[in-house]
């Protein structure tokens, strides 16, 4: 975060909270796991986590620090993808309730209202928060997502998806993806630009995913050029800072995106599930 | 717990599971904050906790992992009993509810086994999983105690405590302690002998507890010597050893005392709520 070349596009974000260290030592624990079952190369790893751990700068925003963890036992063990599997079964799980809630969302009387409430729903598909999303909890989270009320200026958002010409939609996860596919028919896929992570982390959406959801038929599609779990502009490409600072208005999906993107452009709209305390203080909503 | 001199009383209890560490640097960052408000304290603090973290044995039960990281916070800040406050808070809370609930354990029409579920109840009065229980939380665990089914075999513990002349309690938490009190009434104070912690750690109970619930005047009250919130062999006085050797049976209460116990003796009958994935696990207990 020193590199003045950057300095121009660093956002701060949210810097990481005390509270977020357990639930990002979670996160790199359901890794660690993932590369092997030998406890002993577990513990190697997680001491080694632990080692980089007590050496952390805690003005990062946390989507920056599971970067970095996910880093070191990529290094480690030469495992680039560990959410491949994963993601093509998330994907597979939402390109099957495609047709179903497409129509639904069709047959609504309010189609840009459904659309969002599901694209906010799919955002329960996230692997940094509860690894391995079931078909019955995602099957929950869209049921209740037709009940809850949505917090944010609804109409504001849709006044500015009218009037903008072109707008960057910032995906989030695999399987989700799917359920933005739902959002951006209402918006129009000629106007939007889709940016998935450069990189392969946790189970974040990249070119394979989009592509598996048909999206790089229907839009533009870029990456970031970064493997943050998240936006962090510094981190990412000059072209995608570039479309960035262009963008007429942008939608960002998820906290990854929230937590790196948050106070940074009064163009964004953050559409996201709160899964956390620290969010839900952060953005002043309940949990 | 290389020390060959108590090697014979070493008993491995549950090795910390990679699912503890999360737990419990959650539980060190709630004591990191009752230390300090100042964020930049708060930094320095969880970075040596974070490096000490990096050294760490995972062979040792989760409670003598707890022991070591507050040891190391009470080194850094002199603070030797920062949960001292919240005692008082939830022995007072517990000693007010105490009249109403031993009238209903005297009129019902099963003493020891409501006075049982009472003192399981009482175990959700635990520091090191929540922090700040309130008077509403611990109603409703009394409430959802009463209608609960044990997992357990409740004949043999009835068999065990009426043929027993003498009896070894091991304490957990400080408000709990007064729940324990009800048991204990059920079972005769004549023939228990009460063990606290040695030193003060969470909000586990010590001698100043069991003296707030008035217990110093109605059983034996000894400590163990140790401030692991546990009850680790190797690491308690040799007097409590002894004890601990002798018993003709023991009322294990708690988590803290399952990890550090289980697998240790059969004389052991172990009192706690499950209250985590990996206790579930170990135990064969549901969440």
């Amino acid at each position: 975060m020193t590199d003045q070349t950057s300095g121009a596009w660093f956002s701060p974000g949210m810097p990481v909270a005390l509270d977020c260290l357990p639930c990002l030592l979670r996160q790199a624990i359901s890794v660690v796991k993932k590369i092997t079952g030998d406890s002993g190369r577990q513990a190697v790893l997680l001491q080694s986590l632990l080692q980089q751990a007590s050496s952390l700068d805690l003005s990062l925003p946390p989507p920056e620090i599971a970067r970095q963890m996910h880093q070191l036992l990529q290094q480690q063990t030469g495992e680039a993808d560990l959410y491949r599997e994963e993601n093509r079964r998330q994907n597979a799980m939402a390109l099957a309730l495609y047709p179903e809630i497409h129509r639904r969302v069709q047959a609504s009387e309010d189609p840009l209202e459904l659309a969002l409430r599901l694209a906010i729903a799919g955002n329960v598909i996230d692997c940094g928060v509860s690894d391995e999303i079931s078909e019955l909890e995602v099957a929950a989270a869209l049921e209740k997502a037709l009940r809850e009320p949505i917090k944010g200026d609804l109409t504001a958002f849709r006044q500015a998806i009218h009037s903008a010409r072109q707008i960057l939609y910032l995906a989030d996860n695999a399987g989700e993806i799917v359920f933005d596919r739902l959002l951006m028919e209402q918006i129009g896929f000629g106007k939007i630009t889709l940016a998935v992570r450069g990189r392969e982390i946790l189970n974040d959406a990249t070119r394979t995913d989009a592509e598996a959801a048909g999206l790089d038929q229907l839009v533009t599609l870029i990456d970031n050029g970064s493997g943050v779990p998240g936006t962090l502009l510094a981190d990412c490409s000059t072209g995608f800072r570039e479309r960035f600072a262009a963008a007429e208005l942008i939608i960002s999906k998820g906290q990854g995106n929230f937590e790196t993107l948050c106070g940074s452009s009064s163009k964004v709209f953050f559409l996201f599930k709160v899964k956390c305390e620290v969010i839900a203080r952060r953005a002043g909503m309940p949990l």
